[in-house]
This record gives structure tokens, sequence and C-alpha cells, in this order.
């Protein structure tokens, strides 16, 4: 087979992605060999990658133990994390300590839903009220073309934003332990047949972007995406002392000029210091969507000087992640989330609240460096 | 060794993660036999990661090849792509193969600036405009300091944004081929220990959030952060509609009521369909820091219906990214930046360029499918 | 009484007025005799103003007749409006006329409930969450707590924001014809003395900015607040062309590049050219609160090449109004309502539906004339 | 004349004003007559409204004196406020004798540019460079094109936006103290002409909405636009407790709870309790446009404890106002200017400093009433 061909091939077994790699070291003439030694059967991955050539190899470590209560995780957690970023794991695990030290963190899932919003085209206003009125009358039409399109999803609310002629509807899903993209947009597209059958208003897109998925929006910040999902801890002096090498006043200054005003001046969503460092690598290792960091990420960190204590918080209002589905079942990945004992079904909120924690930890210690002055120093010697 | 000293253990050496790793499988009762299978050198992930037991291997394959017209990166390129998102490589792949049948695509750099935006404390606006003098009027001292920690970095531009008692300062460095981060920092440490000295201000934070890392913020959409860079390509009528089943007016409406309208509502930073998707499996494959996902992804769709044919484009304000340091030095990365002819030095804005060309083929590619109606299918056919 | 006392004197009654009126000028040195020229009777704006000496006057002058098909509104309307920039009221009425040579513009009201948002201050996590389940679970006692303050006014929705030890929670009224910020205060703080008493939660302060009033906000824009509210109308060609000089392709192609792509790159909240223009000189005329002119004119507008016709629509997500309260029984505004028959119980959503169709005739003359090209000369003949 | 004639009348007498003040009786069968009793001479409105038919009173009160250490306004003022919002004159002027009892307020002007942002069309990215460095290049030509329209105004800085075929460019001006917006859109409109004519690009608007005028703009809170203004006060302790009935770590909590967080969470541009009353009542007095408030409310409130004392600041990053111009030649417009001491050439920064005294006293005054828990109060006793 010559490169060009090799470059077409579709096949999914380790053969094909061999004769795939070949045809890209032809092309590219790089030699492509690191890449081919991977643990996983590439017809496992099959319905996660097309022109498979090899893997990447992202280095796993992992944080803690963190003691954590929540409702779903309660227990000791050594977290899985895959990141390139030195020092990283070494500061969230600092974190971790600290948190565990002072008899763990509190976590809790507020909100849990999927979204997806399809835009459809109506004739104008006259025509967007039938329609709005139309799905608010036939809710159990709707209902019913939901439940034909999955046994797990289920349709918890619908919200209307007309605009022009254009119709922007965000439907709401329970989507069980999977992140719920996929179901919720099989479904959305079987809600959108059946109102363009009953009301002659037509689809434009399934995702007219009030969803929103994968981009930076106030709606997620403020509906909720995925889980909502809160943590808390409260560290006593004496060990914010000896630990952190700081004090809680310091602490609390630190986050008011930087996380609030200085977010607030930069127009940023959300308010934290680096949640997202701690939502990719936790995603990365345990097979979540690494684009979905994005709403993940975008939390708020409250700390507060409690007589001397440090009050610590973070809320995440669109977590969106899942136990199964996605990259979940692939080798590695599985076997990160077997360390924390999500795997399957049942988890998912176990797992949101593990990763609110693992935040809690990762801005408890960023913030204490940069009180207590050493965040440079910290990386000047670890690297990155 | 017990269970618990391992955990404990801090060498970098295969045996030693193999120490930890068995000390976690023994903390956490999980099997994690497939993370141990990895082509790395520990000791060569030494600088990106504490606690490593092992990698996370994602599957790597590509898209294109696709044609690029750009300053720094011009010829026909195999992009690397790691994800587990199923149908994502097939959809860039099927944006390109129509780039390229449309002649290519064009990309330009239109600015290149890392940015560190330190936090002071003044005693009020008297001081903060004092300080603010003393730091215009002392120029020459400020880049004397920057370049005494770093050969590559060069300071551009000092803003100022005082708030009550806080100086917050965002400085624009030069950084060469790395993203440039870590150089920023260690640099800003510099210049805040300078401004200490000579003005009484009291350093925060090296970080005030106004830089803004990893967060998604206005400020970046607006100043730019790393790479600012454009790409666009033009579809003729013929091959919008023999490729892609639909055309140039349907792409440029569902543009409109998706990317601009809808996400003007849901308040979004940036107007795309889903940059995040490219720029995170860009930036896992090439061993760029995916928490950057966040800025890089806040692109901005423009479309338009030129007499049939089609007319696209991507601004993407805030590309954070370089071809030496983090992660681009690991086996399987360097792997896939030696693909796109983009390892080591002089090589970060063509990187740039070959990721906006590849977020352009995937808003093409998904926007035409949304115009088609034919997303939901593909995705029921490739599963996800 | 010498000048230092007549400054300090607060009486209500003509005399008082001029005893202050007096002492000011003896104060600045200022002549203030227009001021005195006014036509209200002091005491009938003793709940409008403290420590007054006059009125300022604004130049009021009216723009249409145009043709309103709305639920509320529906008839031939001349608009009053307050302004004092130049061509404002000249473009508005163009743009109104236009309008109405087209058969007149269509409105709807989409939702209407004023917001008060509250935070209270809980010991943490698990407070938090029973605090909220008390108030889920005695929904009846809160409802009687309202009443207890207001006549009019009844609670919609209760939305919680829990962030560390801040419970914030949004709450949504109807408040009949009046804007209803004052009724929702009062019936918030009654409801927050409720359940401190049961819960030991402790209120930080009756409006915690989630409410959000005056200010922009992502969340109002998003849930609505006031009035959300709706208009559109369809230009034929020939009337784009004879009255408007342009062409609807042109129009469509300046609203995309300003209104969407330009507000979209500035983060701006909300897509329109002007419509804080029309929204202030119509709060101002009817007796509104202009700094609520933020929120009012937080509008998105929408235009569409229809086959040579031209569509256009304006949302309006937060108009917050009234026609009874606030400065609406003065003389001067009371006759302004009285203009378009908005005067007293039973107005406020026809109100909305006005300045919804004067918002759109003022976008509408706007977008034509910068497509046609002469904004400028506009302002440079009719002064600014 | 009949009726209809009667509001066909374009005259600017009195007289005129009479023949269409009948006519809308005639058409709205409304008494106008209170409208009627004015104290303007119509033709000196004649440049600030079109179909004039009498004026709107709007109630002036003063608020302080106010002891102000600033840059340009320096010692004790009477600050001219127009509202209809019960209670906030007292709220202010409350405010204010806190401050000058501490020793007056601090205030600095930070920055001074209006701006204008056209967008022009280009064929695409080559074009839109070519386009960018012409400008760059003849920047002379461009600065004689500017001054050809204006002997006040001068251009200071350019940035450019491109984005698919639309080039957008923010020019900032230095507009002496004129508000600056019709100065900056007439040199904008000869700038665009130049670059039309020398490099083939056509203008789409004069402003595509990057300015951003009238518009909630993250473009405004960075870069600013107008004035940026900032203020401080220090209150003691005792102060604090005897006046204002709570202490300094009250206020501080109430301002992070609300302000900052409650403002983040709603994902609100500025962060402020209520700075839009302040401005809105402020402009109307002076004469500004009221539309206005929209960005120049856009405030960022800072309290701290500090040992007991309240430290207080706010930050406001665009103040569009004037002292000629606009409505600010108006008999009551100006009479309020003449309290103040800003007629005329010479005052608009100073005009801008005493508006920021006067935020600062307004949010303090409500921090307090609202740490102190007897904001609801105030108003049942004062009513709105």
């Amino acid at each position: 087979m010559d490169q060009k061909e090799g470059l077409k091939n579709r096949g999914r077994t380790r053969e094909d992605v061999e004769i795939r790699r070949k045809a890209a070291e032809g092309f590219t003439g790089a030699d492509l060999s690191a890449i081919s030694e991977y643990a996983i059967d590439p017809e496992m991955a099959s319905k996660n990658i097309e022109n498979m050539i090899g893997t990447v190899q992202i280095p796993l470590g992992y944080a803690g133990p963190v003691t954590i209560h929540g409702e779903y995780a309660d227990g000791e957690f050594l977290v899985p994390l895959a990141t390139t970023e030195g020092a990283l794991v070494a500061s969230i695990s600092r974190g971790m300590s600290v948190i565990s030290s002072s008899g763990g963190a509190n976590t809790m899932v507020l909100r849990d839903a999927m979204t997806r919003a399809p835009v459809l085209r109506t004739e104008g206003i006259a025509h967007a009220r039938k329609v709005m009125e139309w799905v608010s009358d036939n809710r159990d039409l709707i209902d019913d073309a939901v439940s034909g399109t999955t046994s797990h999803g289920r349709l918890d609310d619908i919200e209307f934003f007309p605009a022009g002629r254009d119709l922007h509807m965000r439907l709401s899903f329970e989507t069980g332990d999977a992140m719920g993209m996929n179901m919720a947009t099989i479904a959305s597209e079987a809600v959108c047949k059946l109102i363009e059958e009953n009301t002659g208003a037509v689809t434009v897109s399934v995702s007219g972007n009030m969803c929103s998925d994968k981009k930076p929006a106030a709606i997620n910040m403020i509906r909720g995406r995925g889980k909502t999902v809160v943590a808390e801890a409260k560290i006593p002096r004496d060990i914010v002392e000896s630990k952190l090498h700081t004090d809680a006043a310091s602490i609390a200054r630190t986050n008011t000029s930087k996380n609030l005003v200085g977010s607030s001046m930069a127009g940023t969503l959300g308010a934290n210091a680096h949640a997202a460092n701690m939502v990719a690598a936790f995603f990365i290792a345990t097979g979540q969507d690494p684009a979905q960091t994005v709403a993940g990420s975008m939390a708020l960190t409250y700390c507060e000087d409690d007589g001397g204590d440090l009050y610590i918080s973070v809320r995440m209002p669109a977590v969106e992640l899942g136990t199964v589905g996605g990259g979940t079942s692939l080798p590695c990945q599985r076997e990160a989330l077997a360390m924390i004992g999500c795997v399957g079904d049942g988890k998912a909120r176990k797992l949101s609240e593990i990763l609110a924690v693992t935040v809690l930890a990762g801005e408890l210690s960023t913030l204490a460096a940069q009180a207590a002055g050493h965040l440079g120093r910290a990386h000047a010697a670890l690297g990155r």
C-alpha cells in the first residue's frame, strides 16, 4: 500500500493503526515511534477517535490522600491527576494534606442537569408565541419524544429565548451517570422534529449556543450545567501557620485582591486562582472531555479570616462529567476512576465531589503560596 | 517498604514510579496495570509532574492533510490531534479536505505577548500615583530587572489598574518560543521586588488575575494574550454543495443565529461552535498546557455568503502555546510537533497558525453539518 | 435665617425650597434663578427628593405617530421623549414613520417579574442546605410574610446561589403596575426576617447584587427583570429604498458587523446600536428611574434581508418600569404618560410595549443611517 | 392650522412649540398644561431636541457640602442632584457628611480620552494587514485629517481588531472639555474617508460598537472611555460607629458579599451597590447625556477594615461627561454646573472628580445602611 493510500485507511485494528502511522511517517518525515508504544487495543478506542496512529502519553500522578465528607464521596481519597505542569501535583497535594490535617473537606452537589439548546426559525413574534404555547401545552408529547431516544435521560425543564425570528430553547435533562451531551443532543433532535411537525417552525441548529457547550458562558455560571457542586474546609490557625507559613488574614486579603477585585476588573467569568489546572488534570486522568475544562473551571473561591482560622470554599456551577461514556472506558482512564471508586454507574456525583475538593486543595495551596510570597520560588525549584 | 511509605516516595526513576504505583494499588485497591505500560523514561518527566505512577494514554489521530498559506506555516500539514470524542477528528478532517479543495487557508499572527499582572498594595491614591510615576520614570531599571531573570524575555508594555489600595499592573513580555508563563512570572517577581524597594509598595500576589491565566477573561479577548491569530478560507459554491451538502446562505444563517445571537444571549466570551474541541485535542497532542484551552478557545467565527461562495474566518485572540518548555519535550508530544515541523526554537508562531487553521476546519465542518441537519446522525453513527 | 441654617432646612413647602435655594446661592455664589421657575408644587415631590431647591427642565418632544400592534398597546401613538441630544427625536421619528408606512410594529411582553436578591450568612455548606430546605418546605409561611407587606405583590419564584458561607437568594415578584423595587425590597426584608428566626441564618444585606438593580448584569439578560419585551417590523423593499435610501442587505450587514460582531469583541451585554438613548429619553419623560436605563437598554437588535424586504426586531430582557409610584405622579411626567394612555393602574405592560417599539424605531433609523453613510452628516446638521 | 399640520410644524420658537403642544393635545386627548410652564427659551434648545412641546421638570436638590481634595476639585462642594427617587439625596448627603467629618475625600483622574471605533470592510486577512500597515505608516496624514475637523480634538491612539473581512479600529481622542462624542464621530469619518481613498477598504459604519457608546462593555471597563477617575476616604472608627451605627468590619463584609461575590455570580460589569443612582442624578442635573449612565456607573467599590477604621474607594473607568456642549448650556443645567464651579472650559476633569466623590458618598451610605440593617426602614420612612 503506498503512502497516500495508507493515510486513507479507515480500519480500526492495530494493524490499520500501524499502516496509518507509517504513512504519516512517510508524509511528514517525522519519526513516530514513541506514540506506537501503547497499552490500548485500538478497537477499544474505535468510538473515541478516527485516523488513530497511536497514543499520547500524559504523566499520571496522584495528590492526597485527602479526607472528604461528601454526600456521595466519603472517606480518604488518592486523586489521580494527569499533567505536564511541574509543581502542580505537589501543590495540590500540599493543600490536601492541610485539609486532611484540619479534619477534611465538606462537599455537596446542588444541581445536576445537562442542557442542549436548539434554535428554531419562526415567522416572527406571533408564530414564536404559538410555538412556545404548543410546547407548553404538549409537554407529554415532548416527554414521549425524549423517552423514545433514551432510557436513562429525562427532560427536566424548558426555557424559551425568542430573538427576532429565532426561537432559542434551553432544554435541561437528567442524564444519569453519563456526562450526557450525546444523549441530550439526540433527545433534542427528536424534540425539534416533533415541534417542526406540529408548529411549522424549522430547526436552524440543534445547538444554538445557549446550551452552552465548551464556551465560557454566563448562562452556565448562573443556571448551572452538568453538576453544580461546592466544597469547603476550615483550617485552624496553627495549621495555617505551621503548614502554610502565613496567616488567615493574608490569605483572605490575597483572595479579595486577586480573585475578587482582579477578576472583576479583568471581566472574568468565575473568580479563582487556577481552577482550570485541577479540572484539566483531573479530566484527562479520568477520561472526561478536556474541552469541558472551559465551563468546569468557572469556579468562585471564597475565603474568610474566621478569628484567625481560615474558612475556604469553592463553588463550581458547571462541572460536566460522567463515569460512563466518553473516554471513561479506556484502560488507563478506567484505572484512574478505579483509584477513587468511580467506575461505572451511580458514581458521577461522587466524581464531581472529589473534583470539587481537589480544586479546593489547589486553590488553598496557591493562595497560601502567594500570600506567603513563594509562588515564584516554588516554580523555579520544581520547574515548569 | 510498606504501602504508606511507598506513597511518600519522592524519587523520579522508573523504580520509584513502580514503588508508588504499587503503593497506590495497595491504598486504593485498584488494579493499575494499564497505566504502567508507558514509553516514557520517567526522569524525562521529572519537571512535568510529581508523584508519578505511570501515564494516561490518549488516542492520537490526524486530520488533513490541509493546505495552509501562513506567514510561518506554508504548505500541506497532517495535524496531530489527541481526543476521546468520537467523530471529532473525522469532522475536522472533512473541513480540511474542503479547505484544501478550495485552495487552502490563509492565516496570520497579529500579536504575540505573554502577560503577568502582579497586584501591589499601596497606602492609597496618592501613593499609587507615586508608584506609577516611579515605574514610568525608571523603565530602564525595570528592564534591567527583567533581563536579570531571562535571556529570552523582554518587557513590552505595562498597564496600570489601581483599585482602592491595590495597584494592579499588567506586564506584557516577548517570550520567544516558550509559552512563557514561567518566564513572565519570574521576571514579574523581580519587577515587584524592585518596585517594593523603591516605592514602599508591597506585593500582594505576583498574579492579581488581570493576567489572566486559565480564566475566561474579557481582558484577554480584548488585549490579547499569547498569540492573537486569524485564519480564513473561501469555499466556492460548488464545493459547498458537493462536499458539504448545503449552501453558503444556510451556513451563514446558522453562524448568525448560533454563534452570534445565541452566544450574545448566553453571555459568552467569544462566538464559536466548538473551538475548544480543536484547541484541547491539539494542545494535548503537542504538549501544551490543556488548562489553557480556556483562553485559547475564546474564538470568534465569522461567515459570509459571498454571492453563493462561502467566506469563513476565525479570530483567536489568546492562544497561549510554545514549542519549548512544558510538555513539548516528552517523547510522544515531540513526535506530534515533528509531524507539523514545529519542534524547538523558532516554531511557536507557526504552531499557532496551524492551530488556527485546524479550528477553522472544525468550525466549518460543524456549521455545515448543522446547516445540513446531520450533526445528530453523525454522532449516532460514529459514537461519542 | 442665616445661610448655613438655610441649607439645613428640611421643610417641603415652596417657601422652604426658596429658603434652601437662597442658601445654596449664598454658599456657592451661583445665580440659581432658572431652576426656581417651575410648575410643580414641591409638596407633590416630597416623596421624590430631599433638599429640593427647584427643578431641572429637560426639553420634551415627541416622536411619531407610530402604529403599534401589541397585546396591550394597540393603535397610533405619539411618544413623549425628553432629551438634550440633538437629532435623536428626529431620528426616532423617521424610524416610526417608516414603521407606520410598513403597516406598524408587533410587540409582546414575554415575562414580567421584579427581583430582589438578599444574601444571608450561614455557618457553611450543611447549614446552607438546611436553610434552603426550610425555605422550600415552608413556602406558605414565606408567602404569608410577603402578603403581610403588600397587597399588590406576590412571590413567584426563589432561586438559591450558595457561595461559601453566603447564601444568595433571588426572589421574583409580581408587582402589578409599579416598577416594584420598593415593594420587592420590603417583602424581601420580611422574608429574611422569617428565615433568620427559623434557621439561624443572618441577613448580610437585603440586596446581595444578584437582583441585580441598576448594574449591567448577565443574570438580568438571561433571567429577565421587570418586563421582558420584544418588538418587530417588516419594511418592504420599496420603503427601505425610498425612505431610508439604502437596502435591506446593507442594513443587515451593518447590524452583523456592528451590533453582533463588534459587540461580541467589545464584551458587551446586549447587542444594539443605541437603545440607551431611547430608553433614557422615554424614562425621563414618563417619570421612570433613569438609573434603570442600565438594564433597560440591554437590548439585542436582529436584522434580516428577507428577499429584499427588511425584517428587524429588538429583544429587551430587563425593562424596569411602572405607571404608578416613582416620578409617575409628578405633573409633567403624568402628562407624558397621558399622551400614550398609560396613566395609573393596568398600564405598565402597555408602557413597556410602547417603549420596545420606540427602541425598534431608533435602532432602525440609526442602522439605516449608518448603512447609508449619513450618520455624521445628520449630527453635523442637527448639532449635538 | 389643523391638528395634523400642527404635528408637522418644524419651527423652534415658543409659538411653534405651542402649536405643536396643542396639536399633541388634540392628537392624544391629553391635557398638556404642566409641560408648558417652562423657563427655557425654546430657541436655546434648538440643538438639543426636535418636535419640542415643553419640558419635563425633574426635582433638583443638593447633597453636601462635602470636602474634596482632588487635583482639579479642591474645597467644599454642594452637589446638585436631579432625581425622583426618594431617600437618595438624603442618603448621599449622609455619606458626604461622614466623609467631611473624616477630613474629606481624595480623588484623581487617571486617564482621559474619548473613543470612536469605525468598522471597515476589507477583502480579507491580507488586505486587512495592508490597511493596518498603511494607517501605521501614515499617521501624519491621519492626524491632518483629524485636525481638519476639529481644533480641540487630537488623536491619541489607534487599536486594530480585524475579524473576518471586517476591520474594527478603536480611535482614542483628546477632546478638551466637551464630552466629545460628536467631535470623535466627525473626526473618525474623516479618518475613514482617508483610509478608503488610500486602501480600498470601505466603511461599514463609523461606529462598529467597539467604541463602545452607551452599551455596558468590558472594553470600556478595561481600556477606559471618557475619564477614568478614582476617589477614596478613610473614616475613623468613632465616626463609623457614631454616624453610621455600624463598624468597619461589617461594612467590609457587606461589600465583599454583595459587591464582589454577588456581582461576580450575577455576571456584572463593575462591582458596586448603586453607582447608577448617583451618576444619573448628577448627569441629569448638570446637562450630561443620561444614556451615558450606562458606562459611567460601571464602578468598582472597595472597602477595607483598617484596624477598626474604614477605608473605602471607588474606581470609575468610563465617565463620559463635559462642561461644554450637550445640555450644559441650558439655563437650569448651567446653574447646576455653576453651583460646583464647573461652567465652561477647563472644568471637565473637575466635574468628574466631584462625581467620583458623590458616588463614593452614596456607596458609603448605602453599604453602611445595609450593614446596619436599616435600608428597608429608610425607604419605608422616606418613600420611593
